[in-house]
């Protein structure tokens, strides 16, 4: 079994990064999880494979934004392309918005979006641990279902609460 | 919003743990997740009031037991009393197994269980990150439900799939 088919559902989000020339880039995530209440810290798992992970090595700042329910063909966009071929955010129907305190853009459809400075990255097997310290948050909707992954094509449901 | 109503539901797991003495405990989070597939490696965020950070600090393994919805009021439990002056396993009555390549039990209960060593602990904000490498898995059930969490008393539920 694979450990995405062990430990799930995990929420998805798009992570949202720049390159040295300010180049931003997408891609979807959900080895992803809180760190601490105050001040918020969120962790993330990136491949070395990715191009975010050559963003973040370069700029040390990145996105978090939250995807509901609606956004799962956002979310697959994102997770099926690299940025070094194609801009997501324009094949995703992605809308930007300007950050206040990292250069990455922000992901308008996402109900809640973190601004993030990296604290830590470090390699652990065949991923890179990145965890970053958030500087602003912005909620769009404090009442939304999340969309969540557990492995390949499946992104299990929640009940309506 | 409290980071923990924004980046929702987690997946429940069982950190079980021994002190210096071999004196196990248990303790309930869903500051967890995946960090690798192969090896597999774990992350999972931990107070450092908590005794269970105590025990990792003194001996750096862990066990992580993933919680199946049935096993809602064990985890209620095990996140409601402090190891220092109560046998949760016994409280919750949980069945201990045996580890083979670590000091702490498993959880016989739990579908799946990971034996981690620690490789990494550092703190950020009001938690610490663990980071674990698994060095051996039981896996007691292939399919099931996992008990999830949002935040306080809420454990939103999956629809069957």
């Amino acid at each position: 079994m694979r450990i995405s088919e062990q430990l799930f559902p995990r929420p998805v989000v798009l992570i949202t990064t720049v390159d040295k020339d300010g180049k931003s880039n997408v891609m979807t995530a959900s080895f992803v999880m809180p760190v601490s209440f105050s001040p918020k810290y969120v962790a993330v798992a990136i491949a070395p494979s990715r191009y975010t992970f050559k963003n973040i090595s370069e700029v040390k700042e990145f996105g978090v934004n939250v995807c509901s329910e609606e956004m799962l063909e956002m979310a697959k966009l994102c997770g099926s392309y690299s940025g070094r071929e194609v801009d997501k955010f324009e094949l995703a129907n992605l809308e930007k918005e300007s950050s206040v305190k990292i250069r990455a853009p922000l992901i308008k459809n996402s109900p809640i979006s973190f601004e993030c400075v990296v604290e830590e990255m470090k390699e652990f097997g065949d991923h890179w641990l990145v965890v970053g310290r958030v500087v602003r948050e912005v909620v769009r909707k404090e009442r939304f279902k999340p969309l969540l992954h557990k492995s390949g094509g499946t992104f299990p449901k929640l009940k309506i609460d």
